[in-house]
């Protein structure tokens, strides 16, 4: 196969053809029919599934089934706590919230403290223990119910997941780790056994209630491979395999290429700890345009919203179809400038970032109530 | 090298040469000095010790040196819990309940129900959990002191054992685990991090403490290359490396070469949970004799003490080096015959498990004040 990108948990390079992604990875694009299926029991499609951000999946046909036979599911996702939260990441945690919301279903979020720790060279164990609490903060901010969310940092509910996490290790090889994570000999042995801990939360609502759960995991697609062991070894101790359904990537600032991350440099992202100025000023300065070279082409031919970053950010974040539509339609026949575009973009995540530094303070009081302890 | 003998943690092939055997691993021998040293501070050598039982070391002396300036240091050892604790484990814990009180030193015994349940394919978490607790049983009915013995069962321990393995598994590829370990890439992948979890007790106290307190570990020396990887480790985490002093085999009754082990037959050892009909039918049944082959000749010629599997065993349990002498003596001369020899151990090992039995009864409502909990 032609590898014109390149997806893996730790790198998303090149520009990604979802249904070749799909093909490669092995998931099933979320089918018309099963978009109706949800939207039987959800009243209406989140704009992320109207949309198609959200694709591609798991066995979520399987879980829907279950679900309509009365048997409850459990969400699972996480975070790895390398930094500060940006705005890639909470994308599908604003899902994750719809979702449990529509359905009803428990949260188990895993924040994988001592997996940043372990491949993170630089990185110290306080650090990766300080950025967990404050990533906790921003989930919680979402406005999670505390009765169903359970945040698990790893290093604190390591008594649980390791005494999960054995019993999976047992059931995977080193070569098996090897061929889904890339791990070579070089890598170091916390890293080899990292994945049977990310396994752990996947059957942990089923230890904890003593019924058989199935999990669903919301996560971009990149993220598939983690649970590719999980789903492996599901049915050699008794559990049902996991779920998932996947999204698309928020593309970086600087580029219609691959996806927003950190290690693509600050400016390609906007932080959740981001004020007011520095959102415009990233956006303003570094937001691919779509836009023509001269006032004059743009507003005779109009711009490209489908490479334009603004527009693509505005996909993932307006609610309002009709609002989004218009957006289109003004940028592609060129009354609305890039500029007068950018700053919509602007005002939609200063607005939203501005609720959220309130409810992330908010949140702090709140910590105990969502944190799961051995 | 010639390998007419092998000794791995998991394998002892072979007629052991101990001389060997300290090139081979890199250890070195107590020298006399050495041993004067230890007497300086216990008044007398302890059995063991009179005798080379215990005949190698690892930093022996730098512990010595520093405790001669004050500096306390911490023992430690342990125990696979696969199956039923038997003779040739309660050997170094004798030693090491003496080096407990001669040194006033804390013991922490660390009881590795994830290692047997990780690599032992048809042992349940179940049953090395139960041989966990049983074998506890026998350690603290050897008469260590509750105030000063901490036994860490390591399923129960995890979430303090983790965060201190992580620490170690950031600094130890899989290739350093592969050549210390033997392992594969078929081996799974709980095994390739378990040496982290395994060298965390030698860091304990000081974690526990905040000060940097040296472990000793006495063992058997096949289960040095276990602490390999911990000593490597110790100075990258800023901790002492821990040192060592290890015992020749125990050996198997069967014959001459080899270790004691589980796996080379029930008739090769004796159980603590053995009773006096089996101890007197599996030593006059099974014990390597050095005998001659007619009594006349055993009479005329004498017996061979030093290949006699009952005269050995009596080496390692008979305290009083007259009486020791004295079987020796009347072995060798023919006056003593191998049936009268082998009723010696049957007597010696009898009177111990009686009174160990009793013990280990007492020891069920001790069990709480010696478990480590997180």
């Amino acid at each position: 196969m032609a590898r014109d990108f390149i997806v893996t948990p730790w790198e998303v390079k090149g520009e990604v053809d979802y249904d070749k992604l799909v093909k490669q990875f092995g998931t099933s694009i979320i089918s018309d029919s099963l978009f109706n299926k949800i939207k039987k029991h959800t009243g209406k499609l989140h704009y992320m599934l109207r949309r198609k951000i959200f694709f591609s999946h798991r066995d979520l046909d399987i879980l829907l089934n279950e679900y309509e036979q009365g048997k409850k599911f459990a969400l699972y996702t996480g975070r790895g706590p390398s930094g500060h939260t940006h705005m890639g990441h909470i994308i599908p945690w604003i899902f994750t919230k719809w979702l449990q919301d529509a359905f009803d279903a428990p949260l188990y979020f895993q924040i994988t403290d001592d997996e940043k720790f372990l491949c993170k060279p630089k990185l110290t164990k306080e650090e990766t223990k300080k950025f967990s609490y404050e990533n906790a903060l921003d989930l919680i901010a979402l406005g999670f119910n505390p009765k169903k969310t359970f945040i698990i940092i790893d290093t604190e509910y390591s008594k649980t997941l390791y005494n999960i996490a054995i019993q999976v290790a047992k059931k995977v090889t080193a070569s098996n780790a090897k061929s889904v994570f890339g791990f070579t000999n070089e890598t170091n042995i916390g890293m080899y056994f990292w994945p049977a801990m990310q396994a752990a939360p996947c059957f942990l609502p089923s230890i904890l209630s003593g019924e058989k759960i199935r999990t669903l995991i919301p996560a971009a697609i990149d993220q598939d491979p983690y649970w590719r062991i999980a789903r492996d070894v599901a049915p050699k101790l008794g559990y049902l395999k996991t779920a998932a359904i996947h999204c698309t990537f928020l593309p970086a600032l600087t580029g219609p290429k691959g996806k927003m991350s950190t290690s693509e440099g600050m400016q390609s992202t906007i932080f959740t700890t981001d004020d007011e100025k520095t959102v415009k000023n990233k956006i303003m300065k570094y937001a691919f345009s779509g836009g023509k070279d001269t006032l004059e082409e743009h507003r005779k031919h109009g711009g490209n919203p489908d490479i334009d970053i603004s527009y693509q950010w505005l996909r993932f974040l307006e609610e309002n179809d009709k609002k989004l539509k218009n957006i289109y339609n003004d940028y592609s026949s060129g009354k609305l400038l890039s500029g007068e575009l950018k700053q919509i973009l602007v005002n939609k995540l200063n607005n939203f970032l501005k609720k959220h530094r309130e409810k992330k303070q908010k949140a702090k009081k709140q910590l105990d109530k969502f944190i799961l302890k051995d």
